[in-house]
């Protein structure tokens, strides 16, 4: 995306200040200026605090400069979607409910973040309670049109270059899909991988913390710093993997430019020497959206019983729609639900077969115009409800001039071999 | 238990409200009443505030008689272990760090009992985030012993007739064990049955939320009402049931009174007409006890990455001593502790075998003597670990006079089966 070359990549501003060539607060100036000069028209934001920001950054310099210690993320610039606590800026789930919510603590992975080194820049808009009722914020390539949800803020703050890195959670689809519509790099781990203390749980089956970059190399970067695991990093030596690329029957109508993005990265993959086939979508698969709705609207009803008996008129009608959905499904449905679950997930080697990612589209098509919803989570159900690790690398542009993506996903566990993989996609789409 | 024979049980509660031959004051009042006469030894609340209650209850009474409905739980009055979030009351975690801390939310799980009409009496004491350093709470049989831990204040809350019902959590052993010692019916669901938005999560993977009661209909009566289950309450016609003794080698050395306990639930199992046969610990389980504390010590450090980056100074050297176990554990230690119990996961029929379900010993033999300590998990971590349902039944009394439990545990999932078998463990005792 030609307006975000222009910025440094999360690696080289850790270098960099590693190196003592650049400062924290450098780096975070840089950020303030790149929102000051967007922010207006994305409106990626629900709180931002440019002292607090900077007292930050200055202070990362100091101990910086006091210890001589860099840290794996050190001195980089971070956006935390508002669905995660922060001790230090109110945090308000995307709900009238909470305004200026003041949370005692940090979310751990918001605490990782920062004993890693990062500079939490401020707080990114979420839908509400991350379900589907849209916040303020525009598509960064296309005002007129949906960043996606629920994690559109820090989707848009990293896509309008405003900020390197940021975080965001998913429950059906809010991390992929958001990265897909606004042409960035968004990766949800398998389950469990990034700690959820302090974040407001939907569902304990499918919430799961997830990062946002402009390239793959950069989200493994903050993963990695994230988590200690520096096996998530691809070193460029993976592969060649194995790809089979999903075909129909999908769970819904996917439009021409997200087949084309498909068959553009499957085509790449194969021209840098990849092994690329096709996959009918096993039936095993076919019924997991219906089935992950139900879960989740089974589980939200559960979570949000606290603001439903005391709050009901401060929520959206689309969000208590669902609600009264989830109310209407009988525990025998939801334990079926699961049970048949726990089965394809037992047996997920004969849904993978030979292959060591799948390949397939993360969302319909580009980002619809309008800001009243924030685009269909259809092609996320399967994988959400299966726990997988799934990434968006950007792929083309659709006919509009918005972004479209190809998602991967891997087996439960292989976080690093997804990152590889995905890696190597990267690499074959501008080499092709 | 004497002590506690003289109390209407939750269910009797519920019923006597419901055909308005008692008031939901009245119901609290006995509470208040014996909770007044028996907490300034037994220490099991963190928080209480009479007015609080009594206009709970009052509120309630008003608008069942306006409404003419009566709720699953309406009327009876239920205590919070402090690590769970309450909208009303102060919420501390144990921890003084937490001092005053005032949730802006109910938990999931305390917003679901007050929608079925519970009454909330107060929060009761929990060891330092659910973890080992003790609160105040002394045992109810013997205040020189431990009450066990973590849910201390719930298990002898409901052990000295002071509430019918309460809520717990466990993450190694923190409802059976103090159960056990308590000499209560203490009831780890299924890993996901009963939600945990607004619990202060210590592993994802582990924390469980758990109900307290004196017997088995009524801590099903609980679960049932919390979750909506009815299929929960066991009606006495189950079984017969096959029963497997688990037998050495144990994860640690169990006291004579432990094994004298399980042999004669055992032999009253056999004499009631159910299947029972001895199962030497399976090869399988026996690392599961090691696993389970790598894997809680590697997400509590990152769980609780906040409290320990900025409030460092006021975490017991207990705590800390263990986050640094934590954090000495590598990614690669941790996924392979996980890959091998999912192992025994995917596999626990052949633990199983032909059994409904497991009887084993809940905790060494009686509570130890001492309030420095709440006791050792090492009975019930294989069981967490593989996120399976399990239950404490008061079975005998050991030397010093103290309880001596007998823990069931079923297949995930089984709930309704688990609790079923356990109200033949309590008829079989009765009878015996």
């Amino acid at each position: 995306m030609s307006n975000t070359r222009s910025f440094l990549s999360a690696r080289e501003t850790a270098q960099s200040i590693a190196a003592e060539s650049l400062t924290a607060v450098e780096a975070v100036s840089v950020c303030l200026a790149t929102i000051a000069a967007r922010d207006p028209v994305v409106g990626a934001w629900q709180v931002l605090d440019r002292d607090k920001v900077l007292t930050a950054a200055r202070a990362y310099d100091r101990d910086a400069s006091l210890s001589g210690k860099s840290l794996p993320l050190g001195g980089v610039p971070i956006a935390v979607k508002d669905n995660l606590d922060t001790a230090d800026l109110p945090t308000a789930y995307g709900s009238s409910i909470y305004d200026n919510h003041q949370p005692m603590a940090d979310a751990s992975c918001v605490a990782l973040a920062r004993r890693a080194g990062a500079i939490v820049m401020g707080k990114t808009v979420t839908t509400e309670f991350a379900y589907y009722r849209p916040g303020r914020t525009t598509n960064p390539h296309n005002s007129a049109h949906t960043p996606g949800g629920s994690s559109q803020g820090s989707a848009a703050a990293v896509a309008s270059g405003m900020v390197p890195l940021a975080m965001g959670t998913q429950t059906a689809g809010s991390v992929i899909r958001p990265a897909a519509y606004c042409g960035i790099v968004g990766f949800k781990p398998s389950w469990g991988l990034i700690p959820r203390q302090g974040v407001k749980i939907l569902s304990d089956w499918l919430d799961t913390v997830g990062v946002f970059a402009r390239n793959v190399e950069d989200v493994a970067f903050f993963a990695a710093g994230l988590t200690g695991r520096n096996v998530l990093r691809p070193d460029g030596s993976g592969g060649p993997f194995e790809v089979a690329v999903l075909r129909p029957p999908y769970p819904a109508e996917p439009e021409p430019e997200a087949i084309a993005a498909l068959d553009r990265a499957a085509e790449a993959l194969r021209a840098a020497g990849h092994g690329v086939s096709d996959l009918p979508t096993p039936h095993s698969l076919q019924n997991l959206p219906r089935l992950q709705r139900l879960v989740m609207a089974y589980d939200m009803e559960k979570a949000l019983a606290y603001e439903r008996r005391v709050y009901e008129s401060s929520l959206s009608s689309i969000l208590k729609t669902y609600l009264d959905e989830g109310k209407g499904i009988s525990p025998r449905a939801y334990d079926s639900a699961m049970a048949a679950t726990r089965d394809v997930q037992r047996d997920i080697d004969s849904v993978f077969g030979g292959a060591d990612v799948i390949l397939a589209p993360p969302a319909a098509g580009e980002a619809p115009v309008g800001l009243h919803a924030t685009g269909d989570p259809a092609f996320n159900r399967i994988w959400s409800q299966l726990q997988l690790p799934c990434i968006n690398v950007p792929t083309s542009l659709g006919p509009n001039g918005l972004p479209v993506g190809t998602q991967l996903i891997a087996r439960f566990g292989q976080d690093a071999l997804l990152l590889a993989a995905a890696l190597a996609l990267e690499q074959a789409l501008a080499a092709s």
